[in-house]
């Protein structure tokens, strides 16, 4: 039951100050490669799934760096074209307790991802040698070549019998003032062309305008959405809530709606390392447990727990193994293992 | 409002070992330059004021580096002198949990600063040329010409029309055998001159020798203050409270007397980083309140936020800005900001 | 009362990945040197005893670096030998929260140690030199020649008037698919020699196959305890009740069997930053206790704070003081001494 | 003899790979911020002048970071406006032997100092507070606005009795394909408006398109130098020939011309640790000799000894001190001052 | 022209201490995973080719890392089996001048690759899917087992039309006392299945136990190797000849004998960082040269460059693109691209 | 023929910054812990002998930490005190070409060796107990007490029948204005009670005050020890003359004059990593020849090679054993042992 997934996105440089240090205190960035398709397909590389990145990577150093990179991560590179000059990068300064984390993006919208010419990608060839493909809402931001590439990619991917995933996330300060008015009917189409799709209740309500009267979350999630299933036909809507609590600790619960019906995982709470990600994690649970035939109760559990354990690793992409994630959904906690 | 503060004391060398280990273990140290001096008015600089130090520098590259780390704080340098051989060190080894962290002190008392020459400053000129200069009873541990040089600045600041501040701790290793006895004139000298002390009750017990027959510490404070207040002509005086929670959390609470009516912040509980510095922070956020025209309400609130966010950075010297301290004033807990 | 001890056992290259990275992730290695023997003898030399190896040091530089390591800790090297060409090793990598820490063992049978050939040590002589000697239960999975040396070892120590110290220890993965079954009468021997033996209910349930029909671990505890206490004449028997809480906190209570009559620590609560090794400082702060005469409650009260204390501590190896451990077991909770 | 002296340009963020790793191979990068003006000033000031920057950093963490690394090297940062979202950067990768460095910019053309709106600086006020204005070759390839900032500025520091230093330097893959053509007359712009130009007889050959008989480098200089004088009415050119041995040491050899004469160093060979810069604090040597008063001979031999130390140092900004220079225009060879 | 190219053999942890200190004196270890099958097939990789890598790596974290490194290179990893428990691996500690470095094995013999049990490959599956595989004589000293593996992959590539490629190199501690005698029979079944044999005089006379008259190096070489392509029926013989100068600079030359005929390339002088794996970044160049039909002089020529190159980077593992190369070959020194 | 060596002298703290950066370029200082003393003894621990050092450390983390830090050297610690808070420390930026390293000291007067009460040291006792002592002339220049101390500890020794060996350095920023005229008794003193001397002819010419009209300075040499010899009756005066040559290499020849006769090494050139401790090297070479009774030639050899080697090492103290000298005395050069 291998399958071969591939993501259609930004690969993007992220430099971290390390420690606690903000940029202006510190001497020395760490950085690494990800992003929301590196982060999905190298999780389920781990998971035993062949993944692809369909992207355009500068060719200069920074390319070759991030092309490396990723390879590491196990992913096969065979769909990744070289051009431009520019890779989209941000800095991490590292919160601690009461001082949240900051995010500055340098120079994403001359990346050369976002700025690969018209007939970059062959994506009627990628779509017969793959069996499933991925998408994020964000990469919809960018401009109207990527939407229209983003399109195309799922197009051809259905019409090659493919599965399409689609990640409803969506980032306000990548719309600037029309936002989710511009947005909308780009994500619509993606909605209509999805098999899966993760989200909650906000994007509901925020990105496809959607009115409720429910005040609890919950609540709204139920009430609203089956009503998104129904209008675009979407098989599988997946998706999780999450809270930070006082001592600092997070807490999320996994949810699925499915054949009319919602599976939510127990709710989990932990300490957290390095949150970047963790949603991605989640998705390549739910994904996993799809393509593994899980029960829902398994496969919103399996993805519950993939979630928790991307926050305890470092770094945006997720590493944990089959065996890892079903032994922190089934065991007692343990602390050293030799 | 903008206002141009100068603050009189001692730059010292921090010599950090890295992570958890002791002197013994480790193989590197992380080194800065601080001082109370030095945290106050670099707090100051990022809420918008002009900072300055008074103090003596070794002239050679130890004073090289001082003088560069003080000016990428945004210090300016102008009222610093070189001169001697030696700047104060402290090596700081960082505890865990149950064990605490150590400061080692090296050859604090010979330092360029502490052994400056007669007639190394020019106050009245400094004096001109500043609105607020700021003290700490730290100094006044020194020897009879560091002394001498606090009184003669303090009252050539009164003299100019500015604003004395004092911040009364006191640390008895370095009063020796005499302690409390020998420091009470010095301390009430100053006390006299201030328009702002930084105190609470247990100053006003041990380093005034003032009794009160409360047993608990917020009744003492209510008897002891307006006394201290009364006796001295102090306009405002201001402190915190301070405790450690079981779990390691430390809770704060600040508080103010003006116009002899005390105002309370809320208790504030929260993870900490790095605690050397936070009363600095406490300080420089109750004198922007103060300079700024702030409600008491607002001012002992800004004042405590900015005491709590320097529990959340790295190393001795503050570093928010006033609008991170809104922000930790009112905000919900946010963990990223992108 | 100072004394001479003097431990048996594998000196093993500790190879730790900073952070929390995986060694997939990581670029670097931090090394260190420990063993059992190694953290049970530096303890007791921090607290003021002199401590010896009686082991096998590989003669090239990955040898030399473990002779330099075991001098800084205080340890005199007087009973160590070179031959071989190997030293035992593991690969560290730290946990977060949910997800374990993980120890990979690297070629350990082969190492200097457990290939040592007949005749590399003279115990008679080691004998006279000492005072009191320690043994480790993981020493014995090894092979027949090391178990050989150990039991001679034992002998001649109680020969010469030495007291016997044997730690029970179990470690499943060492001792293959035969297990408890061919463990049992290596550990019976060194019981019958053992003047102080560290274990609680669980070794003697599952080692020493005991059974009890108590349900709860403490009942279980004092069924037990006493009746290895009788069958094997051991005068005292120590050791401790460890968990895991929600919050990442650990809770340890320690107890001891001596005349008959058990004493319990209270229960201690803490953070924790490097469990491996707690066990010798337990074991080191009870041996302490028992040369210098404390009583049954002070010895227990100490060896659970220097338990405590070793968690807090980078390394295998304890390196607290008598004072630091007194401290902690009196004094509330500071968290900066200067 | 103290002088305000202001650069106008851009401040890069260099992000460089520890050691000799490739950007591939490595994990961290130390960061510095610097540019010709940032080096040019920041030199001057360590020799006793004051030094401004007149340019635009981004309004977040990044530039943040950047005008705290200009305050540490003592620039005044009285004339830095913020605006915009992004620094320019570069990742330097170091080269070994027959492996050169490489440079790779990331994102230089949408910096906030080249996306300055119109307006930005008030040139007038920043002349009247300013003695010497220094300006790069460089700058003059960005774009319109950035080209017509940089003459305004030259024009009023003119009107208001300043000098105007201009230096020479052309990169090619700046200028796309028209090259020479488009920038000349730019560069003739700025030299009729010099009072002191860095350059040499490759910049008046390909910049302004001059042409020579002559083979030699040398003989070439001095046949072009003094037309370049002529035609622009320069009063002092000055600049440097520079070659790389066959042991990876550097030869340099400094000349001026002023007064209708050359005047050369002599030709200094020393081993290289950082390169990039040494160029700017040849330049500032020159300033510096002109500023005292210097002999044509002292100034030339104390520029090119400040070249030779800018290679000595790590980062792109020279730190010599006046003494450093005069002492390594005259020692012998010392290897360790204590 | 683009070829499949798989290395049999180890890949072996090399564990590297920190700039120029010894084991006992460091701290931390920089961790990399090489092998000259993992040099050779990565360098291809870097040149175009698709590179893999036959071994066996161990279930566990280390094997994991392994992994992840090999594939960052661009090797991919289909011919990779896992068992076993241990990866050989080697302590690097860096000389300086007159201090040579030092290499210390640990642990290699029990390797999951030298233990790899019967049938773990199937050479004929392997066979078909490439084009070339490459052997080197190190790894024959390893045990009967590794021997019987290496010569029945090489006869399964001559079967399938494939090229063999065969490193003569030996390492006298690895084979014992027997030395020479026992391996000579080994390397000649070799040698009888190679294309391409990477060797020089030296292996000639001590592994071959060939003999000549001839004194000098060069004149050896041009007596023995035509009698070992004659012997052998080796169609091709390549090699170099290095030595190290008083300046601790390197010269390599490099010679070819095809065709009963000699071709050298020039002496190269360099600077060392690294320079291990050098004689496979040579070995990779030659046979780049060869695949793509380079004439022979251009094929000596830039495998001798991409040696040079190979001492020029970090790591056993050769980096350098065709046009560095190709690049080093021919252009002047530069010391800075930008 | 294992000899007891014991030094007295100070140990200080070396704060070195990493790399090739300034105090103010920096972040982090690698420290470690040294002396003459600990140097000299450090070194014949690694050729067979025993070390001790007699000195006091003061009673602080920074003592334990220097203590641990001899341990790990193999200096055995029994005659070394603790009391006092102070450390010597010095500050090393590392030069780079013809930019010389600078040391900066931080309160050596007030240091814990410096200012030990009488009384502090038995040296009748530790007498009895070693062979050899070893004194340093920068001891000398301390303070009188510390003076007393060094003379009556090398009474003691000649009294027990032990050797006594000086080391004439002379520092002149210890000794202030008096210099040399101040110094002279105190080095005559120690001369007369010598065994054996490490000087040269500038120490004769400069502390003796000792006259010649040679030029040369082997000449020098040859005519001013010889009289130096008979005037305080000293039995073997070795040194070593030293220079930098211009492509930053050193050169160094090693001399002995024993018998009335000199013996001289050959000229060794090598390349420098560390030069502080090489003349320690040099001096523990010498005293290992004479101990095992080598020919004049062979001794002198091995000093000037275990200096060099000691050029070759990161750190004050040599870490050379026997075999690793007696190879660079004999072998060609090699850059890889594996």
């Amino acid at each position: 039951m291998v399958k071969r997934i591939a993501a259609f996105g930004e690969v993007m440089m992220r430099l971290q100050v390390p420690g606690y240090e903000s940029l202006a205190q510190g001497r020395t960035l760490n950085y690494s490669f990800s992003g929301t398709g590196v982060n999905v397909t190298s999780a389920l590389t781990r998971l035993g799934h062949a993944g692809y990145i369909v992207s355009t990577l500068p060719t200069n150093p920074v390319g070759d760096a991030a092309l490396s990179y990723i390879q590491k991560l196990g992913i096969t590179p065979s769909f990744i074209t070289r051009g431009g000059d520019n890779l989209g990068m941000y800095v991490l300064e590292n919160g601690f307790g009461a001082r949240p984390s900051r995010v500055t993006y340098c120079n994403r919208q001359d990346s050369s991802f976002n700025t690969a010419p018209k007939g970059t990608y062959n994506f009627e060839t990628i779509s017969e040698k793959i069996d499933i493909a991925h998408f994020c809402g964000i990469t919809l931001a960018m401009n109207d070549q990527v939407r229209q590439y983003m399109k195309s990619f799922a197009k051809a991917v259905k019409e090659s019998g493919g599965t399409v995933i689609f990640d409803c996330n969506y980032r306000p300060s990548l719309w600037g003032q029309e936002g989710y008015e511009k947005a909308k009917p780009h994500y619509e189409d993606m909605l209509h062309l999805a098999d899966m799709v993760m989200m909650n209740e906000q994007d509901a309500r925020f990105v496809l305008g959607m009115e409720t009267e429910k005040r609890d979350r919950k609540d709204q999630l139920m009430d609203l959405i089956p009503a998104v299933a129904e209008t675009y036909s979407i098989p599988v809507i997946a998706g999780t809530h999450r809270s930070i609590n006082d001592d600092d600790t997070h807490s999320l619960r996994g949810f699925m709606y499915k054949n009319h019906s919602f599976t939510f995982s127990k709710t989990m709470t932990f300490s957290v390392l390095d949150r970047i990600g963790a949603g991605d994690a989640y998705a390549s649970g739910m994904l996993h447990g799809e393509i593994k035939g899980y029960s829902s109760e398994k496969t919103v559990a399996f993805a519950a727990a993939a979630g928790m354990l991307a926050h305890t690793v470092v770094g945006d992409t997720p590493t944990a193994t089959e065996g890892d994630i079903l032994r922190a959904m089934t065991e007692s906690s343990s602390d050293l293992d030799r």
